[in-house]
C-alpha cells in the first residue's frame, strides 16, 4: 500500500511540477507531455531490465506484448490489461478499463482533457520496456470514457 | 518489489530532470535541492494524511516523533530510524544506518559529494508528514559515511 501511494503521490507532483515549468516560461507547454513520456521511458527502461532477469527467452513479438501486459503491467498497475488486439502487421492495442493512474480523477467528462497528463508517463514505461527488449515502437494512449483507456503500440521495423 | 524499484527509478530520474533543468540553463543550480525539497514535501503531505487516518491522536511532539520514526519511515524506507535522539528544545536528529536511496551508490567516498541530491526528497518527506500534523521544521541532512545519513529536524515555534 505504502509504496504504491508514494509513486501515486510523486507521480501526481512530477506532473505538477513538469506543467508548472512550463507555466513559468522556462519550457514550451507542448514539450510537458514529452518531457513526461521520457521520463517514463527511462523507468521502464531499469524496470524491464530487473524484472526480466528470470524470465527465459522471448519466442517472438507477441510473446514479448503478451509479458507486458501480463507481468509488468501487473508489477506496475496491480492489474491486468483486460484485452489486447493486433492487426498482426505491427499495431497493438491494450485495453486497460481501470488504469490505475486515472481511476483518481473523476470519471465524469469534467476531466477528460487532463487525461493525457496522467497518461504520457505509462506510455514512456511502455516504450522503454519494449525498447530494452529489442522492440522499437511508438506508443500512444487515448481515453474515451475515465477510467479506461487503450494505448496503442507502433512497432517500428527494423530494415 | 515492483513498486519499490518503481519509486526508485522514478526518484532517480526526478533528480536527473531536475538538475538537467539547471545545466540548461532553465534554472539555477542552487534551486534544484529546493526543488526536489518541496516535490518531497508535497508528497510527505499526502502520505502522511493517508498513513495516520486510523491512528490515535498525538500525545505530544515526541509521541509524534516516534511515529515518523517507526511507522512513517518504514513505510517508505522499508526500515526503522535506527537512533533517534533530542535535545529536549526543538531539535532532533533522525540516525538511518543503511538509508534506502543510498545504498543505490558506492559506499566510498568518490559519490559522496553527490549525496544531498539523494537526500533532499527525503527531507521534504519528512517535512511535509510533519507538518501535516501541525508541526512547523526545518529539516537537512547530512552523510559522513555512506550509506549512513542524519536527518536533522528543527523544530519551529509557533509564537
Amino acid at each position: 500500500m505504502a509504496d504504491e501511494a508514494l509513486f501515486q503521490f510523486l507521480h501526481n507532483e512530477v506532473i505538477q511540477y513538469v506543467y508548472k515549468s512550463a507555466e513559468n516560461g522556462e519550457m514550451e507547454n507542448g514539450r510537458c507531455v514529452s518531457k513526461l513520456e521520457h521520463l517514463g521511458f527511462r523507468v521502464g527502461q531499469g524496470l524491464i531490465e530487473r524484472f526480466t532477469k528470470d524470465t527465459s527467452r522471448f519466442k517472438d513479438e507477441l510473446d514479448v506484448m503478451k509479458f507486458i501486459c501480463k507481468d509488468y503491467w501487473t508489477s506496475v498497475f496491480k492489474k491486468q490489461i483486460d484485452n489486447l488486439r493486433t492487426n498482426h502487421q505491427g499495431i497493438y492495442v491494450l485495453q486497460d478499463n481501470k488504469f490505475r493512474l486515472l481511476t483518481q480523477l473523476s470519471s465524469g467528462k469534467q476531466y477528460l482533457e487532463h487525461a493525457p497528463k496522467y497518461l504520457a508517463f505509462a506510455c514512456g514505461l511502455v516504450r522503454g520496456g519494449l525498447s530494452n527488449l529489442g522492440v522499437r515502437s511508438i506508443v500512444t494512449a487515448e481515453v474515451s470514457v475515465m477510467p479506461a483507456c487503450d494505448i496503442r503500440i507502433m512497432i517500428k521495423q527494423v530494415n
